[in-house]
This record gives structure tokens, sequence and C-alpha cells, in this order.
């Protein structure tokens, strides 16, 4: 079954508090080797036929207007797998 | 500057309330493409010097033990980008 994975991130001007949250945790756990910890939403639509360029759009559409707040979030990437 | 993504998901055997509830309002909404949407997270975690064997396996290591819990979430891909 393809799926569609569709990666959403805050935007690199917003602070993101929860990835300072999670950074400050690594710094006071010993771990040193990451300066910034950034998180966001991994989104796995599931299709059931073939991708075709109608469903892709579809995908594209939604990713902007319901998966993601473009106040506050960017889209990274959209990508079909298997 | 080199960032390593990991990326987590929640269990297959699990329901993911989130996802479900997104599904459902884009059934409401019309677009039918998609039979399943499943909702996990995304960590950008930025490196500041070159991305050697070590920083790998610390990413690993946090992948595994302070990104996800893996009661309920499995890391599905740890990826260099740039």
């Amino acid at each position: 079954m393809p799926t569609i994975v569709v990666d959403v991130m805050p935007k690199a001007e917003l602070l993101d508090p929860q990835g300072k949250a999670v950074a400050g945790a690594l710094g006071r756990l010993g771990v040193d080797a990451f300066s910034g910890v950034r998180i966001g939403k991994r989104f796995e639509l599931t299709v059931d036929g073939p991708v075709d360029d109608a469903v892709l759009a579809q995908a594209e559409q939604i990713a902007a207007d319901i998966l993601s707040n473009s106040v506050i979030e960017d889209v990274v990437g959209i990508e079909v797998v298997e």
C-alpha cells in the first residue's frame, strides 16, 4: 500500500519551546553533540490505489490547508514511499 | 550546518486517535484519496561539527532513549541531511 509522507516543521523564525526544552534536557544529560533541536510533525497518509497526479495534488492541498498551520508552520516535504 | 532527522511514529498496533480524527475530518471535507492517517514526530537535531560515527551513535542512543517512548512509539528513521 503506497504511503504519502508529509513533513511539517515550525517556521525557522519561531522559537519552538518544545524543541528548546529537549535541547536543554540533552545538555543536562551530558549529550553535547547537538546544538539545537526542533520538533515538527510527520503525517503518513495511506493511499488505497495507485499514486497518480490527482492524488498527489490532493495531498499537497491538504498538507497546506489542513495538516499545517501556515501562520506558524512550513510543509518541508511531501514524499511517496513504497 | 548538518542536521540529523529522527522520525518517530506511533506503533502500528496502536490506535493513534489523533490520526483517526484527521482521517475522519478529511472524509467529511470530501477528500477521499486517503484511507488512513497516522501522525508522528519529526526531530531535527543540529550538529555543529562534522557528523562522524560517534555523533551518529549518540543520535541513535537519544532517539531510542529520550526522543521516543518505546512502549508506544517506533523510531522509523535516522537520516543525515545537508
